[in-house]
């Protein structure tokens, strides 16, 4: 087997975590969770399985300096912005000519940059499985983790038979990916023991997937030639971009392919996994207080119950008689929000935005 | 009639309304409701009837030059700090002595620094009729706020029959002081008529004060007399207060003269009156959105209600989901506070004077 690569996928917006997420400063590049960005923490829980000079990076043109500054163990023309979204098929295309250019016999993994993992041992052994696994077989390898709770707020994959055994670990073909259920069908699920969340993180050969989009996205891999044809002329990755990308097709790889392609199987993880999705996901990774508070600097609470409350360097935040709050503050800008309306944090972002001055805040 | 005095109480420490309010910068010092501080809403209210040249201040002694630097119309000499705080009834004492000193046959007003009244006009009226009634005759003057709700945070006076009428107003005997009611009570007394508003609000003669004070609290009326001793040799207004005060006794003017006092009269008061005693008090000056939030400043709000928000230049605040806060904001610090909770702000202030660097927010 050639030596595996990564690329990692950073292309958010982390609008739901304003204000510390600002548009050139989004959840991947904030230390959300730890004392390092999130991107940083994804780079540096590969260590030992797949070192820097082999990870790529997808992120769009205007992060991509700060991206850069984020992890700068990364080469630099590893670190690709797209000039516009074009949804995940495309960038997973792309991740696709980027290592088939670098190695085009290797197999690589698509992981997203601001998932949390902290078991990074089982992590890496669940990889290095689906590894294997794309090497040996021409497969899409969708890693499957194990649900924890009945949440409405992912998609799953159902597996189906085990087809072979690699490392002492199951890889099980899949019976179909579905989309985020409701609470009952997701405890259904949960029971069953046959449904795994699905995590965004896949591996496969570039060739493998790349037929696949052929297959299934004809006008994406078309673009994607073209790009490859420009590479071929000249060494500047950057080239060609602003050409191809607008035109490809706006499409999520799940529903492009991996709902499709009769090839797709799953290897079970036994790692913990948080895509701390929104900003009451944090608190669960910090010790709360006797009143089910968890606070970051320097805070004082009275007579308040179950508040997530971070304060900036040189400030201090009082809370008094207050419950479920959601309190973030940085050196400009405050937000109070309920806990249960913390989904909302992105559309108050798009509405600051908007505001005559919002930009300076977004 | 001589020219008449006003001596401004400014001893208050503001920490209800942390933390806009501060040790050396408290309620009296703050532009709470207005462009100026309520100290210098208060000198101002009194133009055309008292000029600032018979203004007294009485403070305490850290808060003297923030004071004058709030007021620079008044006389520096004018401006006294207490060495400690000695409650009421000797800071009224000192009051008559310093009056005293200037015009012994005058008439003065003891008047709270912090209070809100919006109808300048009204007011110099009633102050002008208690000026004369006290001028006439040998008493203790109370201006008695008409109620507009059951309040039960105030005291109320209960008025006897009507004395005299000077300039279109009655002048009552006084029945009795009561402390603050219950609220059936509250409400008995604002059906009746007969109750008012004790808002510390006083007019008499330094001869007349300073003979109740010999009635009621003899060692109090002997240490102010000690102080007028030392006066007399030197110039010096601050020289003897650190020797004095400090043995005064601890009493308020109402415990002390105003519940005893037999030439206790009241004058019926037609102005708005508000004590802004707490930051709800401080919603009800500014106009409320249509979700009846409050704010001052650059804020924004998505399915939030009934909110008080004041955000400091340079800063934006957001409320997402939520009801009935309280949020200030200030260069370092925030408060998060249920509307319910307001009157907590002095224990959490305390509270938060007392950790290891609490002075650096208190």
């Amino acid at each position: 087997m050639d030596d595996p690569y990564v690329v990692i996928m950073a292309g958010g917006r982390g609008e739901r975590f304003w204000p510390q997420s600002r548009l050139r400063r989004p959840k991947h590049l904030l230390p959300i969770v730890g004392d390092t960005s999130m991107l940083a923490q994804t780079v540096a829980r590969l260590e030992g399985l797949v070192p820097p000079e082999r990870i790529f990076v997808v992120t769009n043109l205007e992060q991509r300096e700060a991206t850069l500054e984020a992890c700068p163990s990364l080469l630099p023309n590893h670190v690709v912005g797209e000039p516009v979204g074009r949804d995940t098929a495309a960038a997973v295309g792309l991740a696709a000519i980027l290592v088939n250019r670098a190695s085009a016999d290797a197999v690589f993994a698509i992981l997203p940059a601001d998932h949390l993992i902290e078991q990074a041992e089982r992590f890496r052994g669940v990889l290095r499985t689906a590894f294997e696994a794309a090497a040996r077989e021409e497969i899409l390898v969708t890693i499957g983790v194990l649900p924890t709770e009945p949440a409405t707020g992912y998609g799953y994959v159902q597996r189906g038979e085990s087809l072979f055994d690699l490392q002492g670990r199951d890889v099980y073909a899949v019976k179909r990916f579905v989309e985020k259920p409701d609470l009952d069908t997701a405890s259904q699920y949960l029971e069953s023991g046959d449904y795994f969340w699905n995590a965004g993180m896949f591996v496969w050969r570039p060739s493998v997937i790349l037929a696949a989009l052929q297959e299934y996205v004809p006008d994406l891999r078309a673009g994607l030639q073209e790009l490859e044809d420009v590479w071929r002329l000249e060494d500047d990755l950057d080239d060609g971009m602003d050409k191809v990308y607008p035109d490809l097709p706006r499409i999520s790889i799940d529903y492009a392919v991996m709902e499709k392609a009769p090839n797709v199987v799953t290897v079970e993880s036994d790692f913990d996994w948080d895509d701390v999705g929104e900003w009451p996901a944090v608190a669960r990774h910090f010790p709360a207080d006797q009143a089910g508070n968890v606070t970051r600097g320097k805070v004082v609470s009275l007579d308040s119950q179950g508040n997530l409350v971070i304060s900036p360097e040189g400030r201090l935040t009082a809370l008094l008689g207050v419950k479920d709050l959601i309190v973030v503050e940085t050196a400009d800008a405050t937000l109070i929000c309920h806990r249960d309306q913390a989904q909302e944090v992105k559309r108050l972002a798009k509405e600051i935005s908007r505001r005559e001055d919002g930009a300076n805040w977004t």
